[in-house]
């Protein structure tokens, strides 16, 4: 069976790769040898042995009749949504790396993928390695899935690990980030938790069937966080971890991306570095946890690679995915609740004023107070952070 | 779509109850509403509702043409096997929780499926409600798996953690997890490592895709395990946990159920009670972990009802499974090689005569000595025990 590959940069070359590296134990799984015989790319290879697999129009490939599955490793909406749409209609199976085209286009593209009876699959978009898509798709279909909370995004966690370990403020731990290729030169999407954020809308549109608009869930990064609020954390005895997660509310559910100050105790406590790992609740199964590397040429290209071999064993079979258009309205974020962590220049008798229930937390900085609130809800909170105004130095839930 | 559930005890009343409480979302990701019209037990229920779907006879769902999907949750080989054969050859999708059928004949019943153009799934058999089964079989696809180590077993890792957590002897505990419930009547076949061994045996054919008889596979359970090891492994800052686990080497594998001392950097360290986790290694994917309930009535029966949907989804198409009946031969188990603890009544000298670049630990017991060896193959680990001969007081891997 043919694959043509389009994008090859650090996962399209790792797909081709692993094809070459373990092809004698996937054409056994796969129960057909599959073989790379086109390479969409703007560049030339040089000398290359790919280099004779290149070509620079998708048409090329969507009107290669022996081509049966075509893998996407271009990343972004555009040009990846047309050229993918038109190798669905070509009649050919794909799968993408790109959470972008899926949070986007995701629920269309597998409406497609059904009418032309080939498939679309995506593991690679969320968790890289971990196969959390197949997980909540093909596993966890007996249960109703109560909450899916997970670390999604590896830059992030390897700074927050680097800032918990060594007490070092944000920019310094970016720019090594940076300098060790975890980062890239315009961090935003990673540090803002714009991927986390498209990636807990994926999970989400699976487990509810509905489409989940990235743009409705709210998004707050990691670049306000400070060497002082990981003090802070340390003497709760907690760490901060960018979270993104979803907890259903009667038909639907609660999503959010944000730091969250997280006990020992929690699940994705120990999860550090560039790894990533998800907790899911069943209202069957219970708690479940995942974890392996998020992100990284191999095992991105291992998940991309899954999903050919599936495909190869679905060849002549839509493998119907429950993933919808029609739009999920999510619960109102203001609704939810959450204890909270606030570092605030205001004294004590002014706080206090303001918040009942509430527990100072000494960490030995002078100069402002810091306190955990009671379970408030959204809206409570904005209008007590309000009244102190900007005398709120920081503010982090806790999870 | 009608189901016939085989043995209403534990988990196959769960499977019943999963299909009523979950029926709608069920019926939404199978693509078809699924009704249990048949439930075969020796016993009658009185007035339970399931009373009017009792039949005596496996031959009345044999013969039942209106019955597509067959869920055996009775345990045990016979007469389980002879019921899923006639299943499976009468045209039906059989799934089961029972890893007694699987490990002995998993690999028959897999080619009878085919056969017949039907499925025979076994998610539950291993790790209860974690979906380990599907993980290696439709997940980690692309990679060579060089390395499964699993806490597969709820019974002990409880007793292990109580035992941790208080210091208890093992007597004690094993009283404690009989009362709760946790530990059967005849302990044996958990706390001896059988259950384990027939686990890991599963996990191994599968991601060899030849047969891995439990037989062939050394075993050792916990019931060596004292309150003194536990001092030791605290004074190591060590936990003692009952690993079954497998190790590529060439083209086959090392397979070993035991317990073993486990420092806090270990996956599997902070897996706690009655909970079950797996560590994958890939040769791609890097390092993957897998972590839930291992037991349980609704953990197991949701992935039995995990299986359903995923029979419902295929029900006109047999997903093929790698796993054949020729015998895979596993590497010799004395050329593997560990660091050992050791405690024993010979004084240091004797054992700095037949130990080299040993460790000794401090425990604060007296009248032993307790060491850590350099890493030795299992044959001159038995070489240099013999030595010790009747002076050995406890002897455990290093993981």
């Amino acid at each position: 069976m043919n694959v043509a590959v389009m994008g090859y940069g650090t996962i399209g070359s790792g797909v081709v790769e692993i094809l070459r590296v373990n092809a004698d134990i996937i054409a056994k799984r796969a129960g057909v040898p599959l073989k790379v015989t086109k390479v969409l790319d703007l560049r030339d290879f040089g000398d290359d042995p790919i280099s004779s697999l290149i070509v620079h129009d998708y048409k090329e490939i969507a009107d290669d009749p022996d081509i049966d599955i075509v893998v996407e490793t271009m990343g972004g909406v555009e040009p990846a949504y047309t050229f993918v749409k038109a190798m669905l209609e070509s009649g050919k199976h794909v799968t993408t790396s790109n959470k972008a085209l899926v949070a986007d286009k995701g629920a269309e593209l597998i409406r497609i993928a059904r009418e032309h009876e080939v498939n679309f699959l995506f593991e690679a978009s969320v968790g890289g390695g971990i196969p959390i898509i197949r997980v909540l798709d093909k596993c966890l279909t007996g249960d109703v899935v109560e909450e899916i909370t997970g670390i999604v995004n590896g830059t992030t966690n390897f700074m927050m690990t680097k800032m918990t370990d060594e007490g070092s403020e944000f920019d310094d731990v970016l720019k090594e980030a940076q300098s060790l290729g975890y980062a890239e030169k315009d961090p935003t999407a990673d540090i803002e938790g714009h991927d986390a954020c498209r990636k807990i809308a994926i999970l989400t549109s699976l487990v509810s069937g509905a489409q989940v608009d990235y743009q409705d869930i709210p998004t707050e990064g990691i670049s306000h966080i400070s060497a002082t609020d990981i003090k802070y954390a340390a003497a709760m005895g907690r760490k901060i971890k960018l979270l993104a997660s979803s907890k259903v509310s009667g038909d639907t559910y609660y999503c959010r991306v944000a730091p969250y100050l997280l006990p020992p105790e929690h699940p994705l406590f120990n999860v550090e570095g560039v790894f990533n790992a998800v907790f899911v609740r069943g209202n069957m199964l219970g708690d479940s946890m995942y974890y392996g590397s998020g992100a990284g040429k191999l095992p991105t290209a291992s998940a991309v690679v899954g999903d050919i071999v599936e495909m190869a064993k679905h060849v002549h079979m839509n493998v119907y995915l429950e993933w919808h258009e029609e739009k999920l309205t999510l619960a109102d974020p203001k609704a939810q609740s959450f204890r909270n962590f606030v570092r605030t220049s205001a004294d004590r008798s002014e706080i206090e004023s303001i918040f009942s229930d509430l527990q100072f937390v000494d960490a030995g900085i002078s100069g402002e107070t810091g306190f955990v609130t009671a379970e408030l809800t959204e809206s409570e909170m904005d209008e007590k952070l309000g009244k102190l105004g900007d005398k709120v130095l920081s503010r982090i839930r806790l999870g």
